[in-house]
């Protein structure tokens, strides 16, 4: 049980590290310090840093509420538009900085790692399966122009939203925030 | 003239390690290796890694062809869609690896660096002006929708573009290219 727990808790640290100074800028002692535990416990649980930041990077998929894109008491339109302001917040909150692991590691490290770059890629195919599912039922209810391709349009407003983040932080701003929503509302999605 | 010529190295070497690498990954050692240069001699030119990062940074802004998007000799859209599928030829000609300098730095570093950040700022303000006057020229001639705001338009894209630039190097593919291409010209551009 103490095991589980201080792997538990290298887990969360990693996360929180990752998340927030990216992969290559947080050192193993970095992330074991911040779990308060000796740095030599590290590689009882995990065999190399590249190891825990794909649990690190699958645990943080959990934080993003992805099932709420399929919460089918809410109307479709509605539930894309407060899946992305819940996210929105989360970036926000943090002082407009961290943005999305996603994103980050894609970035970051999708070129040299294929370990990593096959995880991220399953999260934006994961995502991309349920916003398109959110927008082929506006399409039914009508809410959304029939014209679009779902699966197209969701891996563009996944790359809208991914950009966002990255001019977000850069300007320090949530105002960028305004143009994604205005565009993909008002000009992209709307009937 | 040769100390020069040896900052003109390290410059090019500094640009095309952090292009590849990203910025921590790329050590100082790394990029005097690739310019041929002794380590010592980097900061007989540059106070600092960041320093050569925002150098190296404004460099890559020149090798994007920007100016090609005042061209007016060229149609609006035809000019828009020319400058993203020359940047496209870009990250799939290096095996759909590397990406957008500006993009980069903004996940990894803009939280990190103020001086970085700031240089990712004002690298998105030119773009996305250049980028808004062509739409608006577009909106003149026709050929843009009248109701979409240039400058948000502006910003909504080049964050599609950045995001397009993620998913490409995690899906280690250039299919995600075409839905920014569908979705910009036929679904959000056009009249």
């Amino acid at each position: 049980m103490a095991r589980q727990s201080m792997r538990e808790e290298i887990v969360e640290a990693g996360l929180a590290q990752f998340h927030e100074r990216g992969y290559n800028a947080a050192a193993v002692k970095d992330i074991t310090d911040r779990a308060g535990v000796p740095k030599g416990s590290f590689y009882n649980h995990f065999e190399s840093k590249e190891a825990l930041a794909i649990v690190a990077l699958k645990r943080y998929g959990d934080s993003t509420r992805m099932p709420d894109l399929a919460d089918r008491s809410v109307e479709p339109v509605a539930r894309i538009r407060g899946h992305f302001e819940f996210l929105r917040d989360q970036t926000v909150g943090a002082g407009v900085a961290r943005g999305c692991m996603l994103g980050n590691f894609g970035t970051e490290i999708a070129d040299h790692s294929e370990a990593i770059r096959e995880t991220v890629h399953q999260g934006f195919v994961d995502w991309a399966g349920l916003l398109s599912a959110a927008l082929a039922e506006g399409q039914e209810a009508g809410s959304v122009r029939a014209d679009l391709d779902p699966d197209a349009t969701a891996r563009f407003l996944l790359s809208a939203w991914e950009g966002t983040l990255i001019q977000a932080r850069a300007f320090k701003s949530a105002d960028v925030f305004d143009s994604f929503f205005d565009l993909t509302f008002r000009s992209l999605l709307a009937v």
